[in-house]
């Protein structure tokens, strides 16, 4: 008997393979038996024999086919806890109810840990660390099966956060669904369509960091993320309508502003409808998490112009190491067609002078102060 | 005479002082002393006498201002040439112009390389580098003016790029300015106004990083890119109106979704509006540069369990060294709470199993295959 098996070798399925090696016995099971053989070679697990038993199933496939893979799963008595990854919860709970599951064995769960990318190749050992992880038992569940669904998630890394399928619906529409269909529709505008304004592709070079980060998204799987809009249509849509019509308000301020010949009163309006708008999104800006991995403002930065030769950062961090200094985080810059690179030092704010010394005294060349 | 006075020190003026450092005489000036102190303590240059003239005058002022900055600038004779660092380029030609300014003198530039934080703190040597540098001339521009320009964005590390003012407008309207409202929109959505959808505080926990790089633009300075989106209205707000247009047709078809008892025709109808608003956007996504230190596909990752003491870091990129591996970049997890992280090294596909081989023999711990 298997401790874990995962059903369905995606990102997901995968990379929970790998964050349990060493830990758990997991055996790996997908309907394309090229995936499975992938993740197995990424050393996620063992093959499945399509036999054996485990004491948890985990069922990670598009939110759609979960209810009926979990209904097979229970069906051959594959586990004594059943769990999935769905990224919508009521529609797959109440699915799983209406297939005739036993629900006592299953909690749903959600890992807020996607990457635009997917498939096994994708899959990262420490994809979930540090993330949270939505447990999302029914009135009938368990609190065995709770207990096991939360071990597996810590098992992961993740933090647990149990709360009901509604509310985490609810809440994964603004805190993931929008993201995604506002970096869809922007990315959208970048090419012609229906008339629409489009850009030069020869000017798209004119783009700077903001473009990219606020666009990653839009690089998603679309039939995936077709289902998942659909099946939490009930609270994406009202999400998307408000989008909608906050964008058209501001729209109509700029076009009197684009107006020739406005009447000064009208224009001060508009000015002020588009300053809301921009002030609004700092206030909702302040309530986002700050990522992991994201570098505190407590850390202090020193540049490091290096040229482009094996070593050059491992002699650096070393010559940090003999001033004393810890380094807590590296940023390197790679920058296409030129000899040099900048490597940017974290270390604590109380020792960046310091440190600047003790480099430029060794003959690097410290580019920031 | 100073080689470059720039008159505005907060991000993009310090930051042009900071790339210059060594190269260049760079005199800073800003109508608050206790900025340009700052600027001049960081290293950008030295503080202006406000007498002394320059080769280059570089305006680096909100755009709304730059155009009487230029203009004083220039009834002083304080330069030989004079460039700006303007958002928006039109409207300050056409302000420059009925000013009575001699246009010939002047080469307007917009370097792309922003971020969400302002003022001299933010400013970085290496801000420039790799990122391209609008130049737009007006037809009265002299060719020995633009050829000035474009030195000094060469000196700040960028890559100059010539277009006309218009040409400029539009493609930044759809490149910069749209990306910002597009966050502002979003992550002003996160907060309750109006009877509008608004996330649960207590929920907010429940993000992955796509909201954080979705929203990171909603940060910026309200006031700075209320000017900005005024001043461009003209493009700005086609493009604004485009984009809530393509959501409400979204925001209908996920209604019909959510919808009891739908058609199945419409439903069908529907769902292929859902997947088709995704694919344009992975189309679009396709045409945007990826951005400057995003690492390549072609890199190989080899990701290490290291406890949190000093000097790991090192010690890792000397195992690497001795190991004859080139270390291309390193990506350091820091997980709060947690006594290990994860340091990720990034190498050429070629070397990644002799590198992982090498470091499990001498101890260290692989996480990700």
């Amino acid at each position: 008997m298997a401790d874990v098996l995962v059903l369905g070798c995606g990102l997901i399925g995968t990379s929970i393979g790998l964050a349990l090696r060493g830990e758990r016995d997991v055996a790996l099971h997908d309907s394309a038996p090229a995936v499975v053989a992938e993740a197995v070679a990424r050393g996620a697990g063992r093959a499945w024999d399509g036999q054996e038993k485990a004491t948890t199933v985990v069922v990670a496939v598009p939110p759609l086919t979960t209810p009926d893979v979990l209904f097979e799963a229970q069906r051959r008595d594959l586990g004594q806890t059943y769990t999935h990854v769905a990224s919508v919860q009521s529609q797959v709970q109440q699915q799983v109810e209406t297939l005739g599951c036993d629900l006592s064995s299953i909690v749903g769960g959600h890992p807020l840990a996607g990457r635009e990318s997917s498939g096994p190749a994708a899959a990262t050992a420490d994809l979930f660390v540090g993330r949270p992880w939505a447990l999302c038992p029914s009135g009938a569940s368990t609190s065995a099966a709770l207990h096991e669904v939360r071990r597996l998630a810590l098992d992961c890394g993740s933090t647990p956060v149990e709360l009901d399928a509604d509310a985490h619906d609810a809440s994964v529409a603004l805190l993931s669904h929008l993201p995604q269909v506002t970096a869809s529709a922007l990315a959208g505008l970048l090419v012609p369509e229906g008339g629409q304004v489009s850009v030069d592709p020869a000017r798209v070079v004119l783009s700077g960091p903001g473009l990219a980060d606020t666009t990653r998204l839009a690089a998603s799987d679309p039939a995936l993320w077709a289902e998942i809009l659909q099946l939490n249509a009930g609270h994406v849509a009202p999400a998307v309508r408000a989008l909608a019509e906050n964008l058209a308000v501001l729209a109509a301020a700029l076009e009197v502003h684009a107006a020739a010949g406005v009447d000064p009163a009208e224009d001060g309006q508009a000015a002020r409808v588009v300053e809301q708008f921009l002030i609004r999104g700092n206030r909702g800006r302040a309530v986002v998490p700050v990522k992991r991995g994201e570098v505190s403002e407590a850390f202090g930065r020193v540049g490091v112009s290096v040229d482009d030769r094996p070593g050059r950062l491992a002699a650096l961090l070393v010559a940090a190491g003999a001033a004393g200094v810890n380094v807590e985080d590296v940023h390197v810059e790679h920058v296409p067609g030129r000899p040099r690179g900048v490597i940017e030092l974290l270390v604590d704010v109380g020792v960046v002078t310091a440190l600047r010394r003790a480099l430029e005294a060794e003959g690097w060349h410290v580019v920031s102060p």
